[in-house]
């Protein structure tokens, strides 16, 4: 594997107002109290993403249960794959999709997908989303993974209630539960109470690992494989990376790195935007799983009542987003970094024919190959940022597969808890989410939600002077 | 129709920090002189955007060629149409088929989409994207819109040109011409030359109308009614809101109340990261489609050289997102509006079953509905921000159809040239994009970037003490 990063757009005095040699060298001193801090959160067993490429057991979980799945065949075989998820249990089996599997997958018949499955996600509560689904799928060849780690999330469950039914009227209670595979808590919560009640197969999120950092357990595991993902090759490439981000030395710690030059870049510098911008169709969902890891993570408190800290993650998209956010990149205030995501090898390439040589804006372009022209326009556009001064720093992986998409997302996951130790802030945690929450009980009439009601009631009305 | 915008929550002393009554009473000056400079620009003809709702000679551009290719049948029936296009080009139509089509549109059979075409979108140029579209496509049945305004866009110019010669290769040099139709700038341009050459169709984008704004000329347009779409309720949607923004008196004009709320709050208040959240699966692409207006509209130069100003538009979903960015939202800097999309009636709604009464987790779901619950989320999150001091407002639209579509993205287009004068720039022109495409150009080898290739050779190489 390769997944390597350069920096030199990131730094004075080429970068006009970039990180300077000195805060380099100051913040390898920095680092390594956050990596102390991190090495200690690790032992205290509070980042138990960090032991997934390691647990064979949890991965034996769920290629024995894939295993059971392709052994169904005929009346009883498996055509699609719904998941029933929000937030992390969404986007990690997303980005797998997109990244790892033929392009626009559901579109595909049967032979296009090599005989697998297609894999819905559900990521929402609007109706005409889920009717629209229900109005499509034969409920005799699908299968859905209800992935809640605590097993109480209102989105989730309001959807498995409804799907519950749907498939009890329509394959029988016993068809039912053969139907749903629950991924959550190996001991608390709701879902793990129904699976031991009544005999549905659940799978283990560990108790140390949170929602955005669970697409290494069976939340994102179960539907790639599925899918036909490989992964073990998902986790032996997040193992790799994990040993190239183990050392205190800043140097030699490559998500440290990365953590480090968007930190100083913000806190040094005023850049807190910062922009993940791969220039590969694969990747595209990619840049949406960061965003809730970095958002989530990092955008928080340090002390209650304080005006609250954290950058505002971006995605983008090369070349298509050159076309939608990369003049405000360019001419817009200095307030981002952007990090691309090049894939050196892009696999077979198009050779753009030499027609029209008549006429110059396109002629020369013939007798080019179109992922060279998506390179090119990545070097065009991280040459033209430097040129103006704007910082950017560039991920280069071999080839979008297994193996590097696993090491990229371990590569995201460590920086991010390299930056919350760099920041001060705890980057397992999302408080700020609670209250929201309380209020949607309230309202709905959860009945432990009365103190959450009179907050509620306290709320300013809608003022007929402020509306248009 | 109704469109709505309640900003109570964006109003001091109920939000601390938030708008005081003072500055929205001085603003209303300032936005007469904006307004003053929005009606002298379209005087003098720069914002053609504003009269498409009264081109009916454009529009019959469009029904008249798709009532053409709805004569095509049998062997020559269109199933699947491609939009090769970038940018706005094909922001507009992604947003137009998933709010106004089925959910998964290129998922349902020909019979789940009433007869009309798939709508493909090659908005970029990986080719693992062309390659796997193509061969899944029956070149017998598609149609291929290029869309570009100058017709020298290079992404798009590189997808025809493969294209074509795959056309050409499979049903023959006629055929290929009969399966392109052509959408760019009535005059200039190597796409209206080869129109004009050659006898393919070609349908106009005004001079005046950049890609960003296009969307309600044959850009958006064209692909909306080949998949069906009411295009007149569309653009009579538009037309009624663009009276509603006409008045120069700010508590008359709704677009001009967001384009001064969101300036107000960044430039008195600091809050430059303008969230737009629509609680609605079909809205989920309007934020990418706001993204690039906003962004490319107003992230540039007041003066040559100077920092640069534009706030960083960011897009969210509701209520999936509060399981992603809300966090940030809540806790991070004070430095976000929130701009909430409700829709009031959201068509047939799905009962939550009764399920699990044991479980008081789940129980209190029973009975509601899920139309009910992704409402009183939206709710409970924007009370939830008003509470913790961030400001937020919410657009209402009374249900998600073509001619409240319309109708908002005019209102979003009229508060962007609003925006752009209160932030004094032109929201037009996009100066910054040029420099990459320069140095793209260069390093292509096309004839007349001589200049760019000695600026390019002049940037700073990889530096090996800088990597990772």
């Amino acid at each position: 594997m390769a997944i390597r990063i350069d920096f030199t757009n990131m730094m004075a005095p080429g970068i006009p107002g970039g990180i300077t040699e000195a805060e380099w060298a100051s913040a390898a001193e920095k680092f390594a109290d956050a990596h102390m801090h991190v090495v200690a959160e690790h032992s205290a067993g509070t980042l138990g993403f960090l032991d997934l490429p390691d647990d064979q057991a949890l991965h034996g979980q769920v290629t024995g249960f894939v295993k059971e799945v392709r052994a169904r065949t005929g009346a009883d075989r498996v055509t699609d794959v719904v998941v029933l998820g929000i937030g992390g249990s969404a986007l990690g089996p997303i980005a797998l999709r997109t990244s790892l599997r033929a392009p626009k997958w559901n579109e595909l018949d049967d032979a296009g997908r090599g005989g697998w499955p297609k894999l819905h996600v559900l990521d929402n509560v609007d109706p005409v989303t889920i009717e629209a689904l229900l109005a499509r799928l034969d409920p005799q060849h699908a299968l859905f993974v209800v992935i809640s780690k605590s097993g109480g999330t209102a989105e989730t469950m309001a959807q498995y209630m409804i799907i519950r039914q749907w498939l009890e009227h329509s394959v029988g209670p016993e068809g039912a539960k053969r139907r749903l595979v629950l991924v959550t808590d190996p001991q608390k919560g709701a879902l793990r109470k129904i699976a031991k009640a009544e005999g549905i197969t659940a799978l283990d999120i560990p108790a140390n690992v949170g929602g955005r950092f669970s697409v290494l357990t069976p939340v994102g595991l179960l539907p790639a494989a599925l899918m036909g993902v490989d992964t073990s090759a998902l986790l032996d490439g997040a193992a790799e990376v994990r040993t190239r981000s183990a050392s205190k030395e800043l140097a030699k710690n490559i998500a440290g790195a990365y953590a480090v030059l968007q930190w100083l870049s913000d806190t040094a510098h005023g850049r807190h935007i910062h922009v993940l911008m791969p220039y590969s169709d694969p990747l595209r969902d990619m840049a949406d799983w960061f965003v809730q890891l970095w958002a989530e993570s990092l955008g928080k408190h340090r002390v209650p009542g304080d005006d609250g800290v954290g950058p505002t993650p971006f995605g983008a998209l090369g070349a298509t987003d050159q076309h939608s956010k990369v003049q405000l990149f360019m001419e817009g205030p200095m307030d981002k970094t952007i990090s691309f995501i090049a894939v050196e090898e892009g696999g077979k390439d198009i050779e753009i024919p030499r027609l029209h040589a008549d006429i110059p804006e396109l002629a020369y372009l013939g007798g080019h190959h179109l992922g060279e022209l998506l390179d090119v326009e990545r070097r065009a556009t991280a040459g033209a940022l430097a040129r103006r001064g704007r910082p950017n720093l560039t991920i280069s992986i071999d080839r979008v597969d297994a193996h590097h998409v696993g090491g990229l997302m371990m590569l995201l996951e460590m920086a991010t808890v390299y930056a919350g130790a760099l920041y001060g802030v705890d980057p397992m945690n999302q408080p700020g989410v609670e209250l929201g929450k309380n209020f949607t009980y309230a309202i709905m009439g959860r009945p432990d939600a009365e103190q959450a009601r009179q907050e509620w009631n306290l709320l300013p009305k809608p003022d007929p002077r402020y509306s248009a």
